[in-house]
């Protein structure tokens, strides 16, 4: 009859994270409690964890995007379509646990991932505030986060896999506006750009190319579905926009995805786009600085369109898991999951993490 | 029974144009030639005298939008709802005289504007392969282009004075995607910032901002339908994006449209969009040099859409008919040509174009 | 210190309206009162009291877009964009007080207006549950409403002059996607169609045709920006389309709006639009019979595109007041609202309203 | 040194197609004949003997959708690209042979199937003009003919079994605008709506209906993509609706493909798609009578988009030829060819044609 739950805090940067201990909350009615089956450690906690982002009210509990079985409701909890959950089922829920839905962002401009008044689990909530964290045995889900049943096929290795890469990836995708037998360049190779390349094809590109490295995660990017791999290990920027083009017949890609995170790539990818095509940018989650842009070159002349493309929504959630059932067998995403690591392991875990050494951490808080 | 032509010829780039006689050509069937009526100097002819654009087939006669009357033609001529043309008729004619059609451009991709066989008046045709400009008393029609009336109400003047600047300008709105009650700031108050105002007030825009110099430009835009101008020549970049912040309550412009054409410009525009706004970069016809640009702040983390938009086509230089027709007695198009020149005067044409003293110099090839 | 609100009360469908006192209610924290300026009488009233709509709670206080002073808030009131409403500040309100935010309508098919959970004040709440009408001296602002101050130039007059019609409007305009210089035909000439007409010509629209009747409602629509009325009473089906033909050179609209709500409007309107155009079907509330379409004909053939429009979006209620802000000048929205009734002649203006005498007729609950 | 053409000639609506020899022409620069390989015989056909379309200029060749090899060329031919093509090439031409590039259709309207000046081989071209069908052994490319060599992996098989089904099939889906994770329905299990099936999948559709008879049909459809079928020899259109409802969580399908071309069709579907969901129209090729459809209903109150789909462009085309080299190892379009007929079996394959005993009967006149 234990009311106590582990979780891991990370109490400010740049210090190690440590381990405490909490009561378990009080349920406000519509309000339930998940017991964690497995969180990530995704390039946002590493970001965390170097004090990269700012209004972060340390202390948090991290893990963001987390899965596992229904522990308790207050009430009745249900999912999206009205369906009632009960304890044992396995979950996932969004990770956005709150966006204003009043704003100008969230309705007139219809842009809720830049809603001012907008939470994310492990990120925005302060570990006095209480359960907000996947690196935690218990997860509280607060009164309206949306939550559903993971489907019957996906595990919860699938889900986590994808984790909050795949989520954001169904954003880039429906903001790539793919046709049918384009070719799409991904550049970077984590685990938003090998999600991006999966989906792409997925999507209806005829040609995706993945631009990253090391070979390792190229090799998996080629599992995942990707036709082709440059590793920025041994071809030049040069050397990549020249191959890219070779893959085109001159032309270029029809749409170029960023999920690399540097202004290099952002000063590559506008030269690997094909006049009138498309540029998603949505690696650049921090500020790594400035890329040198000629606008003449490569944005007006090429009548290039540049999105941005920020966060996701509950509806990228939701089709993240349609997405996972349907092609669990033909993507491993579970295989981006590359190592498990216990709450004791995580500072160990944060490490291997920021050296890019594997494409994800995991975390099972009662290992 | 004259069968000579007078025309403007510019032997090179950085000498002086000079006065030429041709012979009429001997027109193909389906071919015709217009008497010009009214031409102008745009800045595209600035640049074609600077020498800034590459692959110009010098010696060319400049003058890419043109209007005039029907001198004769070689079999029926007709407008593209099949209408028999007249001789006399007044007639306008899409300045891009040639795209394929078959071309990945011209088909998979919709953007014509980037067809490598286009080719367009007073720019990509040698002197020597005819009358292609319209500084000349006439100009050859070449079978196939595409030819309408002036709609009776729109005289020479209103059609000149809107000149290759609307056209693009119509192609803008269409990138623009504007919604009613929408905020737009337009960069630059030449030609074809002036008209994007104008039109961007039409198309559903509540509140239109228009940031250039000199004030007698400024002066103008407002009567053309800017609701606020900044003149750039009093106001820093900081106090520029102050003001449209201020504008637009601390929000952000949802459109922004760069017709300025300067590197700093893309710098101070993605700084004036909203999140989620849109950025049009329409100004940067040739190349200026490079811009600085932070991919996180100003364009992943503000989910913003920057859209190139080059040139225009066919279907944008009919509905710059349309809206003549309809807005002339609104928009002051016609205040834009602020002077005209003669044939022998085009040096000092150009020299005020280059100067920008005046929003526009016009060419009568018959004063 | 009276704390009685009166109200009209609907208590089912073909009764009469009669009067009922009401306790003021407690307010709970984030609640707010309204002080009724003006309500309307829209067609969705004449609907209830017909009993045309299934699964309403009767009885019901009507009135579902309204506008008044702030009378009190329990706790701090704020619009949207956070600024803080003060007692006697001039509001207006979303009408529809919830939807989940949640629900695949709500996140992943962005159709909020079809959330299974979607309540409006005037139709969806009982009298029993509290004061959710505009027909009342008070109206109950729920925590979560959205609210906004009218800006400083718009009248009551104008706002309930707009009313729900408006909102719609600007929801059937987002849908029109008009692009500068199309034809737009509207037919119906209510609230509805009169606004949308007015919108059509400053989102773009080069030519608005309107299709309604009696001819004084055509005579305002004229007023409000339509370019050329067809009059139904004096007009057959056969001459309507081959006028709307005359007056686009035989090719058809570019866009056509329904707003008339009957079987025969949409097998007329399919045959105004041209090739490749868009039909807007929004004037459907209710069920009043089966159309007769050609789908060779009048859709594939045509390769038209129809769009069924239903409700608003807060998003088109804040871009409403933005609209009222910048036309009310021009297009008189205020000349809509006929003819304004106290609480006791409400069944007077049912009539009226039933009898499509005038355009709209108003409420004023404390006259 | 023969230089006679045998070709396959329907000399009028409702009599028999007979064979007649002619000379091969003089070729224009620019023009080229294509000995053919294999044409089809596709549902156009049928309409075509059976005098269902109007305007045919008969005596006429029909086969639209042909491939071979180049046979000669006056002149260099090139592809899109600028590829010379040699003799002995594999071809593949756009069967629409001319649009005008310059009406408000091909330009302002962005919709070149619906030019008035369109011209298709098979249909608009009488036998008397020259060898324009692919019931011929040798074809006429007219210069300005989109050609295309066959990737080298996509056999003449592959071509043609895809053939017209395919092209308007990639028209189908680019105006279906599908999201990663949708349902599709498919209402029809001829060419056009296996093919459609089968890139709906490709396009992201997570689940993938088709609708049709008999068996055998739907037993390819499944090979090709579908993830259920419904046989309409077995159920009702109720028993139908509730099947889609069943598999869609009660919802309906977010996107409704007609590629039945029956009234009852339209009527249906309707009624399957769901709330804000989008109802392509493509089947109705020829005029089967009129719909009776609910606007209130299954129109308005369902936000639905009905979108009518026209022909094919040449973008598609060349966008057929790359889903083809992508997918002939997982979609098996070859199968849809289910049998082949010489010139003399003509008036064969017709009957079994519009028997629909078979998917498709092929054409090879050098059988």
């Amino acid at each position: 009859m234990s009311s106590k739950v582990i979780a891991a805090v990370m109490p400010a940067p740049r210090v190690p994270v440590e381990l405490r201990e909490f009561d378990e909350p009080d349920l406000p009615v519509g309000g339930a409690l998940l017991r964690t089956a497995m969180s990530e450690v995704c390039g946002t906690d590493v970001h965390l964890w170097h004090g990269r982002l700012s209004g972060v009210p340390y202390p948090i509990i991290p893990g963001h995007v987390t899965t596992g079985t229904l522990d308790k409701a207050r009430g009745t909890l249900k999912d999206v379509q009205g369906n009632i959950l009960n304890e044992g089922d396995r979950l996932a829920f969004f990770d956005v646990h709150r966006t204003c839905g009043k704003c100008l962002a969230c309705t007139a401009n219809r842009t809720p991932t830049r809603c001012p008044s907008r939470r994310v689990y492990g990120i925005t909530d302060s570990a006095t505030e209480g359960l907000f964290g996947g690196w935690s045995q218990k997860v509280y889900l607060e009164p309206g986060v949306v939550v559903a049943k993971l489907p019957d096929r996906v595990t919860f290795e699938d889900y986590i896999g994808g984790g909050c890469g795949l989520l954001t990836s169904v954003h880039i995708i429906e903001r790539a506006k793919i046709v049918m037998g384009d070719t799409v360049v991904v550049q970077g190779a984590g685990a938003v750009g090998m999600c991006s390349a999966a989906l792409a094809r997925k999507a209806g590109a005829a040609q995706v190319i993945i631009i990253g490295a090391p070979a390792s995660r190229l090799e998996l990017a080629g599992r995942m579905g990707a036709d082709a791999v440059i590793n920025i290990d041994t071809a030049s920027p040069d050397e990549r926009i020249a191959q890219v083009m070779a893959l085109t017949n001159g032309i270029g890609a029809d749409v170029v995805i960023e999920a690399a995170g540097s202004p290099r790539a952002f000063e590559e990818g506008v030269r690997m786009a094909r006049n009138g095509g498309a540029y998603v940018i949505a690696g650049h989650y921090t500020n790594t600085g400035d890329s040198t842009i000629n606008a003449h070159e490569h944005i007006n002349r090429k009548h290039l369109d540049i999105r941005g493309c920020w966060g996701s929504e509950a509806g990228h959630f939701l089709r993240a898991l349609t997405i996972l059932d349907r092609y669990r067998d033909e993507i491993p995403f579970k295989d981006i999951g590359a190592k498990t690591y216990g709450l004791t392991e995580i500072n160990e875990a944060l490490e291997v993490a920021a050296s890019m050494a594997i494409p994800k951490a995991l975390v099972d808080p009662w290992r």
